[in-house]
């Protein structure tokens, strides 16, 4: 049956230009054309296989991964790829690497935080690999807590050095990736004390391990901290474990953009505004919603094509069964996840935008919209990768029993997509800084400061306090404006009685600690208002392609009323809709399934992933998935010899009852 | 710090008895003297150490555990423990095995659809261990609708026996637990056809491989189907696929104690009752609930553990910070779970009386309540299990980054836990099935019928239609009367929704379909309840104790208002409660966790588990985390050299930039 489309059928049920979609997911049709060559590429080359990686222990993982991201490093030079190529080129070998940190985390810290000088040193080396950097900041007794950190960088006015010191256990770097095996450099987060004083925590230039011999520096513990969740996922990284034993770097090592240390000693400031950190925040955020949204996507197509193959009950004797993606439950669990992964991707779409903005109002020195900025995507990176992280295991679920194997592909990609809810901030942690964002917001309201940016609508709370919705029959949801209007509503309605009640407590921070989770969840309402707005937003825009808009209309209805129903809760105990309009929106809801259903699988082929992104055999692009599944098996080491290792020792004795004299 | 209790202070402000609360917790002082002893038993013998579990490959782990299997064998002969104390050692050894099937589900099947002479000549072999058998009903393409399945047994009356066939690729055996290499047996289900006459599915038992040389019979294709969820996990068993080729079996190995076929090849009822099925399923899913409060309570000692080591945010510069578990987030996350840990124990606990119930019934020739517990064992099996899963991994996720080490714990929990979603019953299908049930005896109401069991509150449906809680402040919602009231109006009020709604639809089958997703979530409020019902009955028993009762009165009213909060669209939208006794709820909810605060590491004490059965060092009874984690590190393979294998070829190349010769 090899090259028999087995989904065909679906595909041919779509109402709409799958091609033009294709567009529109990737961004551009720029974009899409490098990302569909560039996959293409990575599929087909042997050394990027992914299909053996959970078999493999840890050892073998670990190797394999640095000669893919060797020869991924000689494709790009032998190609001359660009950077926008190079960057796909990673991103679709897929497989966590000292490199993402390298290029993701050690350049970026340099360029935001360097001098030109330090720029001009470091970056070339950097660029060319000539030296491989990480990023140290958290230490085994911190995390969230930044400035608590307990490294100690010491001038020595007399040598002209700083003394890098991990005065405790709890200091000992722990987690950076690429730390543990493979970088020479760290940008290390320590305590700067001059004269005895403590300047709080700056970045300084560490090398690790020599540039000859790979042997760490003298002074220098590093080594890898230990398997993580799944068998391949981020087994194949060197997360590492660092301590310094007074370790001493040349002043000049220390990043000094913002402040600075003298040839005296003297700590000082230089005139480049602080803000700047808001930048590359704005930007490793705006990557991550847009991670996000690959790999929902990634398994919202695995669930949606094995849907569509998978056939269980609802067929007379021995006729052909029913597939499982025509069950009602089963689309009000996809259907939603389908409709985020179209939301996530709009939504990080136009964090580019507001990355283009917030950088040009920095050099503008206009920094009035910062915080809006800083609140708002610190909610997105939350909001996205919790919905992801859910969304993965629910796909997983959606395939039943075979989900479980590691050949559906979702099993790791769980495993290596959830710690994004844990890296560059946890999310409970920068909820709860949009949280009091917003109580701030409002709280100033009656001063007459006017809210900016996505929070601009919490400016018509008066407004908002009041509407009601008119919605009398199911229809009447699928109007924009309804449906932002009753989010704004909800939102606003939360915020304002977290800023009311927060204010009886004798103090602003008792409150805040006693009334958190509420405040979290008024955050979550912000934050889904900005995606639902942010997909209405995009759907204003002209859309070519027969029945494009058309789809993602529905998509998007769908992802505002699945949210309405699932936060019921919220929106009506602030009376923000009624019992009634809430079931209307179910109603509605159904029949938006009923309208996706035919174009369920060309909505996720529109994504454009090859068979080797997905790695999944459930997922296949052809839907051959049975015979797929049976092949697989019999790779499995297990199944080298029909007779396991272990059945002389330990399974024959008990056949025979010879068990009691057995040494075991 | 070795011997030091880090948690010292935490247990001395514990406000009640631990010693009894673990009796509580292990359902009788009996039961508690034999875990506590064999669960040491177990963690104090070298054999059944598991703290290297992820780090092997897939066949060093199947052989260790093919080893441990032995040796628990070994050791209950020497011992001649008894059958719980046997059961309890396997339960500690904590490492799914082929054991687990051949007690399980093999022996099970025999007893309970073997005929007497059946059971005669298989159970003693089985028990002995001289065979060791499986159970194979899943098919490739069939799992959750088993009258779907494939596989043929064919009478051959020329010959006195069946022929056994594989038809289709789809009908190879997939899943079945210690198939794949080390069942000698199994219970195979298959479509008895006689004379050319299909009368549906039936377990026959079938050798597969010979007790000589353990190799496959003639005409039997069997193997393992490969890699699964985690590192170690479900690794560990040698899940399999299987093929028949016309496999012939003597035809007194069709399980025949509920039908037959004759020597003639006629088939014929026998005079036992069908409904005997029920009494097996009760048992198998009070295992799977009982099993679920322990997977969820193991979850949540790791994570209360550490939630009070570790320490974030709140000090002034250098000060000490505060325990996380002191933030009301983490509360409002933990403390619910807690909560649910002992929910599920109680419920557990009723559903053991529940089975000697049915059993007498079923004696008695009594069917009458039969559907009713099939109904409430597949809801509960479902909600227990759902919930179980998804706390797993948000205690992960209470753990910060350390969560995502293997070393922690969670991650391999997981992993070997979210199956119990989806074997026995995918939870999605389980919930259809309640919500059919309860539609029934909502439809059946106005013919008189009375609903009985767990539904009983329905034929309270005019008072609970109407109902209102007499709630006016935060302490009204303490009283086990209202919360009752609370949940039985809300799960009436959906049922009875639900019965109308569908009876709209031209069939009741279309309605059904059209409206499942509605009639899951009347189905899951109903489980709820129940669960709820139960924990509150178990307080009205007498239980001793300094301090006991109070705690478990605690939990029981966090238990009811964080599902109250969680599912509060339900019960507003219902009109059950309003949304100013929504907001007392949660007043009174935050209150509640302060109480539960000085007494949550001792109410995980009260599980009584071994360092050993939590394998996690973030859970550690004496709270010694950060030493154990960085001494942990050290032992991954990785460490096993300085300098990583592939950085000769891998890494160098790519920093002395001689990559454009190097051969990768
Ligand atoms: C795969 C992976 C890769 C990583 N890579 C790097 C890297 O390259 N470089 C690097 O420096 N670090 C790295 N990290 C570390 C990561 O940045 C931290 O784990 C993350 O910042 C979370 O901090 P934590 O682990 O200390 O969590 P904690 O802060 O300890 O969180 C534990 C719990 O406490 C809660 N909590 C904490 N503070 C508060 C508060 N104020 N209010 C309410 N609740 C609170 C949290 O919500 C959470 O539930 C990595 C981590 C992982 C898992
Ligand atoms: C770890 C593990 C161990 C196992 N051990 C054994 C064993 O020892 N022996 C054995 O025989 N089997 C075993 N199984 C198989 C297991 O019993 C099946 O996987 C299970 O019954 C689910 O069936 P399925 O996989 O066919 O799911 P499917 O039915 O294919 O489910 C796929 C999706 O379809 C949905 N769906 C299906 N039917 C309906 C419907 N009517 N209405 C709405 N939605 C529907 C489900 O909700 C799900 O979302 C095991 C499985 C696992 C994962
Ligand atoms: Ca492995």
């Amino acid at each position: 049956m090899e090259g028999v489309d087995h989904l065909a059928h679906e595909r041919s049920k779509a109402q709409f230009d799958v091609d033009e979609m294709k567009i529109v997911w990737a961004g551009s049709r720029h974009s899409f054309e490098v990302s569909d060559r560039i996959s293409r590429l990575v599929a087909s080359d042997p050394v990027f296989r992914k299909d053996n990686r959970t078999m493999l222990a840890r050892k073998d993982l670990f190797k394999n991964t640095l000669r893919k991201a060797a020869h991924a490093w000689k494709r790009i030079i032998d190609l001359r790829l660009t950077e926008e190529e190079a960057k796909t080129l990673r991103f679709f070998v897929d497989e966590p690497a000292y490199t993402d940190l390298h290029w993701g985390m050690f350049l970026p810290a340099i360029q935001g935080q360097g001098t030109d000088e330090q720029q001009e040193k470091w970056l070339p080396l950097a660029y060319k690999m000539q030296i491989i950097g990480c990023y140290a900041q958290t230490e085994l007794g911190h995390g969230s807590n930044v400035q608590g950190l307990e490294t100690t960088a010491t001038f020595d006015p007399q040598k002209d050095e700083f003394i890098i010191n991990s005065p405790t256990l709890t200091s000992s770097k722990w987690w950076p990736g690429g730390l543990g095996k493979i970088s020479t450099h760290a940008v290390v987060y320590a305590r700067l004390i001059t004269d005895g004083q403590d300047h709080g925590v700056h970045g300084f230039i560490v090398q690790l391990r020599s540039l000859d011999d790979h042997l760490p520096l003298p002074g220098i513990t590093v080594g890898d901290i230990g398997m993580k969740f799944g068998s391949g996922a981020y087994n194949s990284m060197d997360n590492g474990v660092l301590r310094f034993d007074n370790v001493r770097i040349p002043r000049d090592q220390m990043l000094m953009r913002v402040s600075q240390v003298t040839r005296e000693g003297k700590y000082m400031q230089s005139n480049v505004p602080r803000q700047l950190v808001y930048g590359t925040m704005v930007f490793v955020r705006k990557t991550i919603v847009s991670d996000a949204s690959c790999a929902l996507s990634r398994a919202v197509c695995i669930a949606t094509r094995y849907s569509a193959v998978r056939r269980q009950f609802g067929s007379q004797k021995g006729g052909v069964e029913t597939q499982v993606i025509d069950y009602k439950t089963q689309q009000s669990r996809l259907f939603p996840l389908l409709a985020s992964a179209y939301a996530f991707r709009f939504v990080g779409e136009w964090l580019s935008w507001l990355y283009t903005d917030v950088t040009q109002r920095l050099q503008a020195k206009d920094f009035a919209t910062l915080p809006e900025a800083h609140a708002c995507t610190a909610g997105l990176k939350s909001l996205t990768t919790s919905a992801t992280a859910d969304a993965i295991e629910e796909c997983r679920k959606l395939c039943g029993g075979h989900g479980y194997l590691s050949s559906s592909g979702l099993p790791e990609l769980f495993a290596v997509y959830v710690p994004a809810c844990t890296y560059e901030g946890d999310n409970i942690v920068l909820l709860l800084q949009v949280a009091r964002f917003l109580v701030k917001t409002v709280s100033q309201l009656v001063s007459g400061k006017k809210p900016v940016g996505t929070t601009a609508y919490l400016g018509r709370v008066e407004l908002l306090m009041q509407s009601r919705p008119n919605v009398q029959k199911a229809e009447d949801w699928l109007q924009p404006s309804v449906i932002v209007e009753v989010f704004e509503a909800r939102a606003t309605r939360m915020s304002v009685a977290c800023a009311k009640n927060v204010s009886k407590f004798p103090s602003l921070e008792e409150g805040f600690a006693e009334l958190s989770a509420d405040l979290v969840e008024a955050a979550v309402a912000h934050c889904q208002l900005i995606v639902v707005s942010k997909f209405i937003e995009k759907l204003q825009q002209v859309i070519p392609g027969k029945g494009v808009k058309e789809q993602l209309l529905n998509l998007c209805y769908i992802y505002a009323l699945f949210l309405l129903h699932k936060h019921l809760g919220d929106f009506v105990s602030t009376g923000c809709i009624t019992p009634k309009q809430a079931s209307l929106a179910n109603d509605q809801l159904r029949s938006l399934y009923s309208q996706v259903r035919p174009n369920a699988v060309a909505l996720v082929d529109a994504f454009n992933y090859t068979d080797h992104y997905l790695s999944s055999v459930l997922g296949r692009y052809d839907g051959n998935v049975y015979q797929n599944l049976y092949d697989e098996a019999w790779k499995d080491p297990l199944n080298e010899s029909v007779v396991p290792d272990g059945y002389h020792e330990y399974v024959r004795p008990l056949l025979t009852q010879q068990l009691r004299n057995a040494r075991l």
